[in-house]
């Protein structure tokens, strides 16, 4: 169960057996199944989760109501509400399971204690928290500059599984447009 | 000159005296005037900037033609354009100095290298990615949720030095209003 995770550790940070029994013991197997909420907004985000097989998104309420999701997360990454573990304040966020799945949840306090006593653990926060800063930047600025086809025409190239595996609900708020406008884009495909 | 780096780098970070001499070494002073550009939109940023005395600023040029200030650093704080820096491709937003001053700049492949040699670096850089991700999620939900007295009256209580070091012009681009409706935020205060 937890083969994806070495193997994604052994390949990023170059993990030796010894730091991997080390942080996998921090992890903990949950099966989740599709539409699982793992997080609440108004709740303090206390885990990682790296995500095995399936998907998990991050989403928030907009201020007509509408949900918005601003990330999803397959295979072989993680995925956490940044901004409320590092600051342990309440999230604005919600995190939902968007596939059936498993996932491995490590808990704040392991997190913290890893990056304290193994260097490596520095490492990978280092480039999760490049990767979520860029992807934010680039996200903001996707949406700034792409009107609604260029954003569906960029995803079906880099992230075509986003696509295939997604409800329409899901993907239409995903590139901030309307089911209408997705069907009518996706039958242009 | 480093008196100020030296004393930021012992407290944050807890650096001996051999890590200060190494991390001494990779930086430059520079004496910098208000108005100096320090990195031009479309030039890759290959530098991370301390202050030591004075202030700079990142802003962009937004789809008006008007320049909007996204961060300020004063003394004691790093700037750099985080997304060039991190992916070394072209900046899409400036760095000025907002007034007289010193600062210290590190190269882009001297800052991989400390990472490499010295793990209090990466301590350092991990705090420095966890300041940067939350002051942009707070700054986008400033927007979203204040209004611009609100941001006038937050920026008043939480840094004064904004408004009381820097021109109307670019406090008024910072919060994203007029320079008559911030002179009348200021009168009333």
């Amino acid at each position: 169960m937890t083969e994806q995770l070495e193997q994604f550790l052994t390949l990023t940070i170059k993990a030796t057996q010894q730091d991997l029994d080390i942080i996998l013991s921090c992890f903990k197997l949950e099966m989740v199944k599709k539409n699982d909420i793992l997080l609440n907004d108004n709740e303090t985000c206390k885990h990682v989760f790296f995500v095995s097989s399936g998907s998990i998104r991050a989403f928030f309420i907009d201020e007509k109501g509408n949900e918005a999701t601003r990330y999803i997360a397959f295979e072989n990454e993680f995925i956490t509400i940044l901004n409320s573990f590092i600051t342990q304040t309440k999230s604005k966020e919600f995190l939902q399971a968007t596939e059936n799945g498993q996932i491995l949840a490590i808990s704040y306090d392991d997190f913290r204690q890893l990056l304290y006593i193994l260097p490596i653990w520095k490492d990978l926060y280092i480039k999760q928290l490049e990767i979520a800063y860029t992807t934010n930047a680039w996200r903001l600025e996707s949406f700034i500059k792409m009107d609604a086809k260029e954003r569906f025409d960029y995803l079906f190239e880099t992230n075509p599984r986003v696509i295939q595996r997604l409800s329409n609900k899901i993907v239409a708020n995903y590139l901030g447009i309307t089911q209408e406008s997705l069907s009518r884009l996706k039958g242009k495909k």
